[in-house]
């Protein structure tokens, strides 16, 4: 059984009477973050409720009397990448258990990195595991806590993990959000009248008309049921090391994060990127729809036009079935056409934000020179990425990882480009708020901030994980 | 959270390379004991491998990559009655849990009366449980077990359990096969070549084409591997009492169980109904298909014409739309229909293998007036049925058992029958073989023969149960 | 393209404002008749409704919303045997279309033998054919009928058929039935209120409580409008030969059809048969459910006992997945089981309707030996098929017929019997009701009472058709 | 039965042994121009086959086998947007038929305004209709022609044909593409080696990998067989009347129609919008995606920087769920949400393609000034829309076109936008290709280039259209 990596969205909401049709939309809003299952779990105070299935949002949900189901006024729900286990046992989430106080459930994002041996020491003295994921572990300390109350118990148990974790925890009478003491994942509290709301992104408030408040901050639990809200930082102050690529890839634009709009930052990127790797190409253009805002940056910083040069197939869904004799190119195809009027003849710099195995970018600038492109230049709104992430972003292995052993210039042979060139750490960084604390920048420089297990290492190197990007 | 109690069919199979594949088969031939979920795991000695889902074993595997997937020469699979808990919990079986020593997977069939009491201990040391079922605390009586080996830690977990049970048991290299002390449901013991087999009943062996060797015994313990077969008996002898109801509607007819044929059993309660309640009636039908051997015992007797006077519509399935203005009497419509050549102007003995809401019955009897039946005698090749069983038959509530608080004249008269008579118990005990000892008839006189919790008895009374059988 | 033939159900009814409804029922009743496809077109007046699909009725339409949508007060349906033709041409059921006078819809029962020379006929004069049933030319024929009335325009139709034909008509504010001058299929009439229904079997109208009033007679017409209830006799007065198989296997036993319950005619088959072909063994068998009534009769009048001795499996869906290693004998082993306490050590006489491939039964034979039957004698309730059917019977083609070719040695030889004995035709012919006329027994002498075209002939020859039995 | 407008997408392709397949991502590439349903027929020289659905053509065509069946190496494809008509009747492209010829299908793009009378007058020759769109008079004409072969069969019925008409036609040996002589549709021919193809636009080409040639002419007609490629004008010259709306909205801007890309095109809009109508905002934003291109160019034109505002979520599917309690901007809201951090405190400029009803603007110009927006200043690429089309592009009535009968002023105030624009129609011609001759735009000016059949007129406004654009 490997250590189960996964990208994730959460969601709570406390005190709506539509609780989990809120959550339901408020997943909808974070699809981004997990697109392989998710689940709902409510509670009417008495009972609990739950829904999980694979696939998106909308379709897991896609029937009325599912969400009518799950009643109550109180909510959580998760988004994930990953598919299930290679062992026979499920990985679904929210995690929801029955300890001694009644029911409880439990919403994880991010990836802990102390689980292994909790797991095995807990095993060694009589419990049941069902799942494989690092997050059954907090269920398990929370069941063996001594202390008093439910509360205290979650306390307890926050401060035996370590490594990424915001979590939303339902019990039959509170709505509870963690974020662990780095914050390497966001975590936003939101407000719409007297309902409160935690959710991974912003974005997910925009859509149900709740009201951003502020971030949890990094190693605050906030506690909210009858007597109110209350908040309280459970650990003693860390090293905050924020993930600088949720402002690269992986939050909407649209979102705030970290104390600033993603959209800004990855605007502030695109800039420096121009400012430190200027071009003398003819137009700029973007990878729809990802980097976008970092290509306009770009563009505006250095003076080139912005072009839609590559239009994006959004038809495209989970299974496609592909003809025997086709080139092995109708996979970027399906996706991705140049458009020939921009491109041709024209020397071209594509922005992309960021870099992970190469191959989807060797491919579109394959397509741009087919299309008539006369140069192809590529600009990297993020420093090079060779190690891998044990805080839940799921990179290849590092074998797997373009610029993992290779020179900028031995990448930008693989690319097939003209030229290449990413923004440098320093610029990057200058370019992030810094309102909240730091950033983890492990990908690029292997300097974790928490050590790692050495088995979980290990493992991550022999494995092959999902992949995120390509 | 209530207990839920119910019918289920148990198969594990040892050394088969499509073991996966003959336990669906195992499943099919059980699929009688439980129509509402089905389950497998397997394992090829490293992984374990487990599909399970709801509606009929066919449905659940209906594509042949979800039996490829799982791999392996050992499986164990289980049938399920009764529907998902009111809370959002899941009771899937084969359960399905990583202990210290590594995966286990269990199939139960039967029900345990002090599991209550160990889940309450269990929750307060800090034990998570994943379901509402009962069989869940035979996995947390394994993996708190101080015990050396899986096998000694199985059996010290049997030890503290009391109430029924049958268990198929799957662990990485090992099948072991359980059958409780009273010896309450039946589990039978096959083989084919090197192949071992154990089964619900015997028909599960007829279909794969291997042969039954005997049943396993009460209080017996199989545990089958590399080494080859070992049998013990893993508890202190105790009264056998196993369940007469198997005999008088559950099992299949061509089974081989307690001893002899279900077939051979049921025609004689059908004689000896006919010894004790005669008719001067024309002729003898049965409710098909359940009572047909009943009937045909009561014909040959009594010497009246056994005939084929109601016919069943096998198409009917899970789902049916009724219009909004047809008869209330549709359902049963749907399922019978009378023959009218058979029925018009014949006094009718309709003989009907047990009696628990009386409502199908009452149905039938109108339905053969009104195709012209000059007079409907019931007879019944069961005792009135009058009080709950928790050893895991599923009926409905004493308020709902037509006997319950009735006498026969009151029932005789809902069921609009020109006669009414059951067989009495002593002669339905003739009936069936006393080979393995005695049986149990508490929903007859409702002496327990393992006292029942008092909160499960209140329970009982208080909430609804799933029907079997109307 | 090929002549399809097909076994189907036809139904309709007028009058009744659940009208799709009922049809649902009825057709639900006729599931036996056809089970690849079901289709139903209603009207409320103004606008046709249709919907249909490929499966079971109860699943084609499982949604009450379907149902719905079918609204009006008249409507037909049509079950069906066989698949999609081998071009991309549709052969749904109802026949729906356009016509100058609106819409009309068509369910058709039986089998044309003169629609090749109208298609081509019609293809020639710049028709339009869209799909590859022989009924198709029925519409033709009324759209380009010269005659005043739509009624006119149908008999003006009907004159022109040859072959096989019941039919329920649908038009905005009508419903017609009509069968054929040789009344080769069954039709019948019922009533319920002020509501009028046609059917294939009476037992639809048992199912929604109507009731049977008399069969359409060969050569009638019955129209049912706002007018009332209109007959007549269409066509010349011909020779009756209504289809002897109807009886024999194809027709539920609570129907009623040419004249007398199916189940008194079956069991007087079997009567019959013991006269003719008695036997000295232990006991008497069916094959359930299909012969089940001649077997009884059999028993009854050879004194033998009548016993279950093979128990069919009903869980057996469309689709089952079948083990690499398993045994050629597990298709049949999935449908039945020997009851092993009925059939050891026993002379057995296993008493089948009919014999067409023989393949089943000869699995059955060995059955019955592996579980102990010391003798086993086949006694069959009709004479041996040796011809095709051109009316609408679905028969391999005669080199799969086991008795084509052969003598009653050597088919006993290929089914392993120790005896076998067919009812001869004028025994069978005797027991079979002649109120309404002779039957048609050519797929016993190859005797046609319509001649065939040639063409037809030698298709039917040279293609593989579906098999109903096996 | 009303008539039933329809963007569509057709495909055609000739000497592929994968011809089925390439059809799938022909439409898959042209999945646009109509999402509600898609077909494919195949042909292998002998049996045609087909396969259709409602759905996207990833989910119509999801499984390999379906794609396997579809033999042969000729296809033609339709993708559809609209219902199944309010009749039974089914609408099915392509339409699949038996002449006396052998089998034909045909797949149409556009409406045809004789079809309502044509349809009368052969019903009344007796005539069968299958369904209620206008292209199967197509079918009928080519049926009925006297001509000897079957390419002038199809020469006869194009030249009774009047309206707008790109078709695909598949017999066993051939391919035929016809394009009306008005030219309301785009029709293009692609080559692959040996390979010939026919689309709506050349982005299917591109994704399959094969060139572009030109655009099928107004009036032309391509046949191709075993002997080769033969081209003729198979009607008289007419005006040429292209659908400007094609360049505006609906085409894909990769698509090269009517003589040039329309990315260009979209673009030259954009530039003449700004010249006509400047605005001394702060930034440009589009409607992503379909104003993305007319918005870069008005921003480049006008100085004014593009920035991107508003976040299009394309996980949204076709089902959506609505809480009970939500405001009624919810749906706009899962479309789109505005970037936070660009929106505020700006004046805005949002160029839009076209308003049609004008409801989705109204929402958006509310959702940009609630995230701040200090003005909001519209700007659209085309004029006006004020009447219907009859040549196949599907806008609701007159009454739901917002500038229906309303002055500019008083669609700003609905649209509740600081400033609204339109560029103006001889701008916008200026701005589109004339290599080919002139549009169509009668939906700006009522002046339609065929006169219409007054009933067909009538009709439209009595009825309620299928939107396309909200």
């Amino acid at each position: 059984m490997q250590p189960i990596k996964e990208y994730c969205g959460i969601f709570g909401i406390y005190n709506h009477p539509e609780a989990a049709h809120l959550t339901y939309l408020g997943l909808f809003a974070l699809q981004h973050r997990g697109q392989e299952s998710a689940g709902i779990v409510s509670t009417d105070g008495n009972d609990v409720y739950s829904h999980s299935g694979e696939g998106l949002v909308a379709d897991v949900f896609a029937d009325r009397p599912v969400l009518k189901a799950l009643k109550g006024s109180i909510a959580i729900g998760h988004n994930r990448y990953s598919t299930t286990g290679s062992s026979g046992l499920q990985n679904v989430q929210p995690l929801l258990a029955k300890l001694k106080d009644g029911p409880i459930a439990i919403a994880h994002n991010g990836n802990l990195i102390n689980s292994g041996a909790l797991r095995k020491k807990f095993e060694a003295e009589g419990s049941i595991f069902q799942s494989t994921t690092d997050s059954e572990v907090i269920l398990h300390l929370i069941a063996r806590s001594r202390k008093k109350s439910l509360v205290q118990r979650i306390v307890d148990a926050c401060k035996q993990l370590r490594g990424a974790y915001c979590l939303t925890v339902l019990t039959p009478d509170k709505l509870i959000a963690v974020r662990d003491p780095n914050g390497f994942r966001p975590l936003a509290l939101g407000k719409m009248h007297s309902t409160w709301l935690a959710a991974s992104e912003s974005c997910a408030f925009d859509l149900i008309g709740a009201d951003y408040i502020r971030d949890v901050l990094p190693g605050e639990m906030i506690v909210i049921d009858k007597s109110g809200f209350q908040s309280f930082m459970f650990a003693e102050p860390s090293k905050i090391t924020q993930c600088i690529f949720e402002y690269v890839y992986f939050s909407r634009p649209d979102s705030r994060i970290f104390g600033d709009f993603v959209d800004k930052t990855r605007r502030r990127f695109g800039k420096n990127l121009a400012i430190e790797n200027p071009s003398d190409a003819d137009i700029v253009i973007s990878v729809p729809d990802s980097s976008n805002t970092a290509a306009l940056g770009y563009a505006q910083k250095s003076g080139l036009k912005y072009e839609i040069g590559l239009i994006r197939n959004h038809y495209i869904g989970r299974t496609f079935i592909h003809p025997t004799q086709q080139g092995r190119d109708l996979n970027v195809r399906l996706k991705y056409n140049a458009v020939g009027g921009v491109i041709k003849d024209r020397k071209i710099v594509i922005v992309e934000d960021s870099i992970v195995r190469g191959t989807t970018l060797r491919k579109l600038t394959t397509l741009l020179r087919k299309s008539g492109a006369k140069e192809v230049h590529v600009r990297v709104s993020c420093p090079p990425v060779r190690f891998p992430c044990f805080y839940g972003m799921d990179f290849p292995t590092p074998d797997e990882l373009v610029a993992s052993g290779r020179t900028v210039e031995e990448v930008r042979d693989i690319l097939r480009a003209d030229s290449l060139h990413y923004i440098s750490q320093q610029k990057m960084l200058e370019s992030a708020p810094s309102e909240y604390g730091g950033y983890c920048r492990a990908c690029f420089d292997g300097k974790y901030p928490l050590p790692i297990e050495n088995s979980l290492e290990k493992q991550m190197h022999e494995t092959g994980h999902h992949v995120l990007k390509v």
